[in-house]
């Protein structure tokens, strides 16, 4: 059922990304934009997509804020495997943006994806109706800038420069900034599609959320970089903090299976039409990648 | 007239940022935005209030979209400085964002500067009517994107890249988007604000903004560096086109001028009360920083 419903959406998601980046003019920026959109498991767009259906709202529209939601967390991933953030060579299993091309293009490339995204938010296929667009275009601003996901960031980096062990609080909260808070949006934005009350489908994903979060963690420990498609155990390597460390491995699972059933029950309100989130939620605390 | 305008503008458009940033998180990021947005001429700013002002729109409304202005070429002045870009030190007479902080907290601040712009645009205080703000969102995405000012930062490095001169075609064009399309925006912002045609006011700042990026390159080669408060004569030292290598400096001056009375021009429908505008328009080529 999942595993249906998510390879329908990122199909979709592709085709769209690539419908909207075509007639862009030919420069390596534009390139590494189509690039940088490549692969990944579209869990974002997803939700999208899904929480859309739930309230009636087609794929046809939903996919515009899906694409949104995916051209932003691209972005946040071109700037994050920076040689100044965290240093990545290898992304989904390739060579990361500044890698292939250089740390000029990484960083416009990000830029314009942030651009892009709000520019998709903007368009009258993403919504028909004026105050829906900026509805969420006021929620994904507050998502992804400097009280959301680059606040998130902050805390990861102040953590690092200060040379100290996060608490399990604040890299609970570090968390639901840097990585929560998008997938938060990506849950809520099909009920803002349909003008419904979107908190049953944001206490779903932001439960999701932490428990992707953790499950990350726990791939950098027992994970293999050949599946996951990125360098593994940097973080026991870097003496970062972790899920993992605090919790222990035993404790990090309990944990995610606990915000599973949690996400799960947020659900409720949708009975039996729910069933592809609720396999999602297991699905990200089961994933090898 | 205009400087009493501009100042004005200015100090309206610093205690908004103020405002704004005032309930942001107490983390450097934050501070490094606050940084950023500090000085600078404020003329996006001003051309929107002053546009807004010829369309009956009063300035505590209009600051809004003008602050969205100066947060977004704030932006792109922290990740145009950075080392892998332009690699500039010294910004308005000040330590560039990355040489007071670091390279990872600058590309934070750009990329929440971005956010904020967005954010700004909206919100229900820059117009009450949403489709007013989507119209702002929907142009603003398309001038500072891949379309616009990214596409224009990528031509300039795709030049330095190849080590080849730009034609003055060419080099026309990548000034039309990387600071032209901004401009323009800003210009026309006002009419939008108002619902009214925004061509006389956009044909306005296309001619200023090409007349301001000459004055750049004349002030390139004859300013000083301690009252430009950057760099002089990087692009000579680089052996890069501009408009004084292209069309020497009488030839650049000439142009320039009639830049300004095709600006100057193209405000004839707003008659006596467009004055500060077309000083505006002078002020750009006699400006020593």
């Amino acid at each position: 059922m999942f595993e249906a419903a998510i390879a329908s959406a990122a199909g979709r998601i592709e085709a769209e990304l690539e419908r909207i980046m075509a007639p862009l003019p030919d420069q390596p920026v534009i390139e590494g934009m189509r690039y940088a959109c490549r692969g990944g498991k579209r869990l974002r767009g997803f939700l999208v997509m899904e929480g859309a259906r739930l309230h009636g709202i087609g794929p046809e529209q939903s996919v515009v804020a899906a694409c949104a939601a995916e051209a932003l967390h691209a972005y946040s991933l071109v700037h994050d495997d920076l040689p100044c953030m965290d240093d990545d060579d290898l992304r989904r299993g390739q060579p990361t943006v500044h890698v292939k091309w250089d740390e000029a293009t990484a960083v416009l490339v990000g830029d314009a994806l942030q651009t892009l995204a709000f520019d998709l938010l903007a368009r009258p296929e993403c919504a028909p109706q004026a105050e829906v667009r900026v509805a969420l275009i006021a929620s994904f601003a507050r998502a992804v800038g400097a009280e959301g996901m680059v606040l998130g960031q902050a805390q990861d980096i102040a953590a690092e420069t200060a040379g100290r062990m996060l608490t399990l609080e604040e890299i609970t909260e570090l968390q639901v900034n840097k990585t929560g808070a998008l997938i938060c949006w990506s849950g809520a934005a099909g009920a803002l599609l349909a003008q419904a009350d979107p908190q049953p489908l944001t206490d779903y994903a932001a439960a999701l959320g932490a428990a992707f979060q953790i499950a990350d963690d726990i791939l950098d420990v027992e994970g293999d970089a050949a599946e996951v498609g990125k360098a593994v155990g940097k973080d026991a390597e870097a003496g970062k903090a972790t899920f993992v460390s605090l919790l222990g491995l035993e404790g990090a699972k309990a944990r995610a299976r606990l915000l599973v059933e949690q996400a799960e029950a947020a659900l409720e309100p949708y009975g039996a039409e729910a069933l592809a989130l609720k396999e999602a939620a297991r699905f990200v605390i089961a994933r090898n990648k």
